[in-house]
C-alpha cells in the first residue's frame, strides 16, 4: 500500500501518520511507501518501510503531478489554509485552498488518463461550510453558505470531489470535522482557541481566559476521534454515498458549562478556578454565527464514532498529551 | 449606466438586450454604453448610444480584463458551456464555466483594487445545482448536489459569488432559471428539448416527438419571464439578500399532460394530435433524475413573477415569435 498525506506536518497530520504506522496496514494491505509532504517537510517517523517526506507548495504548477507520479493508493488531503488566514489573504487562501485542492484532483484525473488509476481520496472539510441560515441541528442536506472564504474553498472542494468521482477519476469521500477539542499546544490566536485552552491549560495548572458566555454551545470531537474519522474514511465502501460525497462528522454537542463541569469532574475545583472570565464582544460575535449542533446520522450508520462526553475527551487529551499522569485533584 | 452582457448572443442574451434597449433605462439612468460579448460576436443591435460587439473567451487570460476596462457599473454573466457539452468535453466544461467566471469576478476584484468599484453582477445559474436527495419540493435552503458537471460548475459559481460579495467586491446576485418554455427556434438534441418542441412545433403546424410519459412534472418559466427575472435581479436592493445571494426563481410547476392541455385549449385538437409519443428510455431516465417542483417564496418575495399556467407561456410564445398570429383552431 502506497499512501501519500498531504499536510503531513500539521497537527492532525503527525498523528495519522503516527496512527498508519502503528496499525501498520490498511485496506488490508500492509504499508509499504508513505511520502509525507507539507509547506515545511515533516519530521521523519521511525518507519521501516520506504519513506519520504517532502517540503511543498500543492499550489505551485507541478507540485501535485510530482506527488501523485507514484501513483499512491491512497492520498489523504488534509493541507489548508486556516480560516483565519484565508480570511485576511483572500489570494492566498483561494490559491492554497482552491487552486492547490483543484491541483491535486487534476494530476489524479491525468494520471489516471494515461493509464488506469483509481485512488481512494480522502479530503478534510469542516462544519463551516455552513453558515447561514443556521438551524439548531444541521443535517447533511442542508445548503452549504459559509461566512467566510476558507468555508467557501472547504465547500468548493467538496463539489469538486463529488464530481471527480462521479466522473470515476478518483474514488472520493470528504469528511467535515467537529471543532477539535482538546488541540494540544500552546495556546493560539483563533477565535476557537478557548474552547481548548480552558481545559489543557487547567490540567497543567495555567490559567486559561474564557471570553464568551458559558451558554455558548457547539460541536467537538478530539483529535483522536478526528485520526479515526479519516481512517474509517479510508477504509470505508463509499459505494452507498451517492453523490453526497462529503458527511458531516459526528461529534459532541455541548455547552461551555458542560466543558467546566467535566473539567470539575475529573480535575476537580482546583482547575476550573483557573478559568477566568473575561468577556471579548468580538470573540463572542464571531462564535455567535457558528453552527451549535448537527445531525450525523447518516455517518454514524457508517461507522463513525465520537465521543460521548467531555470527560472522555478529557480523559483522551490526558493519556494522548499528558502521558498518561491523571493531575492530582484538589 | 455603462452595462456588460457576457453571453449576450444566445437566446437569453439576444433578449435580454433587445429588453434593455427597449426601455432604455435601467436602476433609474439612461443606458450610455452597452458591451456585448460573447464566443462569437453578438449582433449589432439599433441603438444610438455607445454600443461594442465583442467575441471573446472568458477563459482566455486578458479577455476578463479587456471586458471590466471600462468599468461597466451593470455586469450580466450569462455565458456557459451548455450541460450535455460540459459533460462530454470535462475540461472546455471547467475551463469556461468555472475559470471563465472566476476570471471575471477576479477582474472585477482586481479593477477595484485601484480605485474603488463596486458593480452589480448578475450570475444565471440553474435548477440542476440539485439533484440528489430530490425532495418533491426544494427550498432555497436544500443542499446542492449538482448530479452533472455543469451542475457543479454553476453550484461553485454560486459559492464565489456569495464569497466575493460578502467581502464587498461586488454587488452579486446569482438567479437559478427553471426550464424555459416554449425555447423558439429549431429542435435540438438536448435531453428537455421536448418540453418545448412538444408545444413550438404543433404551432406552426408540424409533428414533433414526446418521448416519456404525461406524467413527468417539472419546473417552467418563458423566455420572457427568464429575461424579466434578470432585469429584477440588477435593480433589486440585494440588502436583504444575506449570504444566500443566488435565489431559485419562481416557475410553474406542470406536467407534460397539463402542457399539452393547455395547446389544446389554445390551438386545439389539431394542434395536440401533431404530438407523437415514441418512448424513449435513456430520456425517460435522464428526466426522472430532475427536479419537479421548488418553493421559490424568497424570490417571490422579492418581486420576481413566472407565468401562472401554461396557457399564458404558449400565449407569450405565439406574442413574442409568432408575431402574435394565434394559429388557427381546428
Amino acid at each position: 500500500m502506497n499512501i501519500l498525506i498531504i499536510g503531513a506536518a500539521g497537527m492532525i497530520g503527525r498523528k495519522l501518520t503516527h496512527a498508519l504506522l502503528k496499525r501498520g496496514e490498511i485496506r488490508g494491505r500492509a504499508i509499504g511507501k508513505l511520502v509525507l509532504a507539507d509547506i515545511v517537510a515533516p519530521d521523519r517517523p521511525d518507519f521501516s518501510g520506504d519513506v519520504e517526506t517532502v517540503a511543498a507548495d500543492l499550489s505551485q504548477p507541478g507540485t501535485a503531478e510530482r506527488l501523485v507520479a507514484s501513483r499512491p493508493d491512497l492520498i489523504f488531503h488534509l493541507a489548508a489554509i486556516v480560516s483565519g488566514e484565508a480570511e485576511a489573504d483572500f489570494e492566498k487562501g483561494y490559491r492554497v485552498n482552491l487552486d492547490g485542492t483543484r491541483a491535486l484532483f487534476e494530476a489524479v484525473r491525468l494520471a489516471g488518463a494515461e493509464k488506469p488509476y483509481h485512488p481512494r481520496v480522502v479530503f478534510t472539510s469542516s462544519i463551516v461550510v455552513f453558515g447561514e441560515p443556521l438551524p439548531d441541528v444541521i443535517s447533511d442536506t442542508h445548503c452549504l453558505t459559509p461566512l467566510t472564504s476558507y468555508g467557501t474553498q472547504k465547500a468548493i472542494g467538496e463539489l469538486l470531489l463529488a464530481d471527480y468521482s462521479r466522473k470515476g477519476f478518483f474514488d472520493g469521500i470528504g469528511i467535515r470535522l467537529p471543532t477539535i477539542s482538546i488541540r494540544p499546544g500552546k495556546p493560539n490566536k483563533a477565535a476557537s482557541g478557548f474552547f481548548s485552552s480552558i481545559l489543557r491549560e487547567p490540567l497543567i495548572g495555567e490559567e486559561a481566559v474564557l471570553p464568551v458566555s458559558e451558554t455558548v454551545r457547539h460541536w467537538f470531537a478530539s483529535p483522536r476521534a478526528a485520526v479515526q474519522f479519516i481512517l474509517h474514511a479510508a477504509e470505508l465502501d463509499t459505494g452507498s454515498l451517492g453523490q453526497l460525497r462529503t458527511l458531516t462528522m459526528p461529534g459532541l454537542c455541548a455547552t461551555v458549562g458542560e466543558q467546566i463541569e467535566a473539567l470539575r469532574r475529573v480535575a476537580g475545583d482546583d482547575a476550573t478556578r483557573l478559568i477566568r472570565k473575561e468577556p471579548d464582544e468580538t470573540i463572542a460575535n464571531i462564535i455567535a454565527g457558528w453552527p451549535q449542533g448537527f445531525d450525523a446520522a447518516r455517518a454514524e450508520a457508517l461507522g463513525f464514532r465520537a465521543e460521548k462526553s467531555f470527560d472522555e475527551i478529557i480523559r483522551v487529551h490526558i493519556e494522548d498529551e499528558l502521558e498518561n499522569q491523571i493531575p492530582e485533584r484538589a
